[in-house]
């Protein structure tokens, strides 16, 4: 008599929790109920998909369907949606295999993720305004800029309420929102040679991050900025769409209080929303986020009922209050630690820093905590700020580019903030230092202090990250 | 009446510690004593000017006499060689300007470096066998492989006992030592068309690092070896040089125990020996490595006399004993907390944790803290070892490759004890990420759920670290 651990979403907290739960416990009963086709997908290569360099959408997944039930011994059931959650009986209400069916459970894991704000501009519905969060928003905006390319035969290609046979040729496109998932496709539509507007309502790119996706800096923002007009891409800062214009029920411009920028299709980033709403029909707790909210275990205000992923909150470890950081590490983590949890040995979910790591055409941009003044002052913070340019390899050694690292500590204790990075090369990585340094509460002085690697090829003696930490405790009385 | 600071050796340690106490104080006079012609200068950038791909030995300097003088207000004088110090007094006697004179000190910096290990073997004082440690060396080292390419008019060329008039084409070179110089020769040697032979007596690559230099762990070593042997370099391991065989005072081949191996230069990289002389002479106590004892601020035994740089031993903090580690960024760190110290603010010389960086042909090699078992084992610790074969970017994206993380742990507490990394990208900036958790005394557990970056251009959504940390927890009880 196994206990049956039933997960809502086979995406990567789901399937994370599951495969866990199986390997801990190899007698737990675990069923995973996925409401569209696609299981373990790799949502953060969508952009990559859509620029074309990676050719198709399978290629993204992590394992196969076949896998998860021959492998990991998974009762895994696509195409099967919860409609409804009753804790108190410890049953979900499932919409499956051409029929209506409860299952009861010992431990619920809801992972039902998240998906892409929507615009409020009228005219957001228009066929070509896309938001990009899953496999087939992905497929729909690739097929809309060169139709036939996503489809393959043999491929489950369920219909989107939002795909459109195009007739004409897409020239030009608006990225609304200048934020992570926008800036990652504004590579993907320069690549395939599309004008690219990108319209965003900030003075700067980042400058209001998606929900608490925390901003790269304001260093970090000119550099993007500058890169991406060198590439030719038009942006408008300070400005807000008022509306989508359309014409035979497609888009075909949109509408800032300035101007009017004629486009075939737009791309809304104007961030990740939890879904949130079955847990919400089940009377679960909701935080101010508008995410599940869930203790340092991922359990949620119902017995036996655990949310992870990009549905649930995450507890910052600088700001000490939940966040919704919708980031596929995270949910990985999320849903591992329930895993390994709900087999009996209970299991924190760690907290974050807010690490988040992207490429704009050929730029590195990192950070890690908190590098915006107001939300660290609004946390209690009194934050003191540096930026450095350094290189990225020792200066007499050939192929080195320009580094900045924008620096955060409070001014009373000298504690580590946040740090942001960009530059060519040797970012993305040197991130996980301030990382490690956050969650151990370092102070600048401690970090710039450390026994980092050093070869010239690499980098200078010392790392941009000292670097900026010397300076930022330099300012320190 | 301001009080002086001497500081013997204008090099990483002796420039920092000069540098940073005339920031901090800028009526503090500060005298460096350097008995070679050249300050303030990269010698970890040696191997790439021997390769070619720095074109002047000029290039390695990080700043300029004038710069020292003019802008630090530093008093420098090169071709001044302390050649006693009397603690009792507080002064050091100098050869220099064409006389011997006496300087009264309050502050004393010993910062005299150190140099490579001169081989046993018989034979090893014929021209053509070299180590490099000096610029001069390394200019010695790349006249004698093309005559005439280091030297330029103006700029000053100190003899060197090692110099050689080579008349002959070099066309073969061993390299005695397979550690981190010596490997980096091989590139510079590989790159001028030379045959080049590695002769060590370990059984692999790394494995009697030099002095207290830790091995980067068996899985790098097979790795870096193999690549080795792919670009046409003999391995000759578990081989012992036992003499070195000349003509007409040239070396022409090294003789091991079961070969002769016929070469036209040896650069022979046994490690790096303290200059601890001066100290020694003046009563100040060394520690077991050779190195001049310290304690925790870079004092020596005799009052007001501290020592930083090759010629002094650092705290191993995982080790928790003195070790001498003679790595640019270490001295650079001891001297600036010196310079800080005599400056007013007594600042602690950080301790290490051995991390080391370095570039084997396309590879990127890099470890921290304790691979090795046996030295864990000494130091009381009970390692767990797991190798783990990850990838450099995310499956589905373009042009990565394998990268192999090495991580040990202790079995009783899982506290993270080190890691080496290897692959063709990705490996030297995460390695920083490991040298923050040991300094913060991590356990593997820990340092699997941190918040590290994830994008698909950069990594697997569990970074290599992370990855590697979660194989060790798994193994523990």
């Amino acid at each position: 008599m196994s206990e049956r651990f039933v997960v809502v979403g086979g995406d990567a907290a789901g399937l994370s929790a599951a495969a866990k739960a199986r390997r801990a416990d190899p007698d737990r009963e675990v069923v995973v109920l996925e409401r569209g086709a696609w299981v373990s997908f790799g949502a953060c290569g969508i952009p990559y998909y859509v620029k074309g360099e990676i050719p198709e959408l399978e290629d993204l997944l992590v394992t196969s369907p076949e896998k998860l039930v021959g492998k990991y011994g998974i009762d895994l059931r696509r195409h099967h949606e919860v409609t409804a959650v009753d804790p108190e009986a410890g049953r979900v209400t499932v919409d499956g295999g051409g029929e209506r069916y409860e299952l009861a459970y010992d431990d619920l894991l809801l992972a039902t993720g998240g998906h892409g704000a929507t615009p409020d501009a009228p005219g957001g519905d228009l066929d070509g305004v896309f938001t990009v969060r899953s496999l087939d928003e992905g497929r729909a905006l690739r097929e809309y800029l060169t139709p036939g390319a996503g489809t393959r035969p043999g491929v489950p290609t369920p219909p989107t309420d939002r795909f459109h046979e195009h007739l004409g040729e897409v020239e030009a496109v608006a990225v609304v929102g200048a934020n992570k998932i926008g800036l990652e496709l504004v590579e993907a539509f320069d690549a395939r040679g599309l004008a690219v507007h990108v319209v965003d309502d900030g003075a700067h790119v980042f400058e209001r991050g998606p929900l608490t996706l925390p901003p790269f800096g304001p260093a970090a923002a000119g550099i993007v900025e500058e890169r991406l007009r060198e590439r030719g891409v038009e942006l408008h800062l300070d400005s807000r769409v008022e509306r989508f214009v359309g014409a035979d029920g497609a888009v075909t411009a949109v509408e800032t209080g300035d101007e009017r920028i004629p486009v075939d299709a737009v791309l809304v980033d104007e961030g990740v929303e939890p879904n949130a709403e079955l847990a919400a029909g089940a009377g679960i707790e909701l935080g101010a986020t508008g995410a599940i909210a869930t203790d340092a275990y991922g359990r949620t205000s119902a017995p036996d009922v655990y949310a992870a992923g990009d549905c649930a909150e995450k507890h910052h470890h600088l700001l000490d209050e939940p966040v919704h950081l919708p980031l596929g590490l995270a949910a990985n983590r999320g849903g591992r630690a329930v895993g390994a949890t709900v087999a009996g040995t209970p299991t924190r979910v760690g907290p974050v820093v807010g690490t988040v790591v992207m490429k704009v055409f050929d730029l590195e941009v990192a950070c890690s905590g908190v590098l915006d003044a107001e939300t660290a002052r609004e946390a209690g913070f009194d934050p003191v700020t540096e930026t450095v340019t350094t290189i990225s390899r020792a200066h007499y050694y050939p192929g080195g580019s320009r580094i900045v690292v924008e620096m955060a500590a409070g001014a009373d204790d000298g504690r580590l903030l946040g740090a942001g990075l960009v530059g060519e090369e040797g970012c993305a990585h040197r991130v996980n230092a301030v990382a490690t340094a956050l969650h151990t509460d370092l102070t600048v002085g401690e970090l710039a202090d450390l026994d980092f690697g050093y070869s010239p090829p690499f980098g200078p003696v010392w790392d941009p990250v000292l670097t900026a930490a010397k300076a930022v405790d330099g300012d320190l009385g």
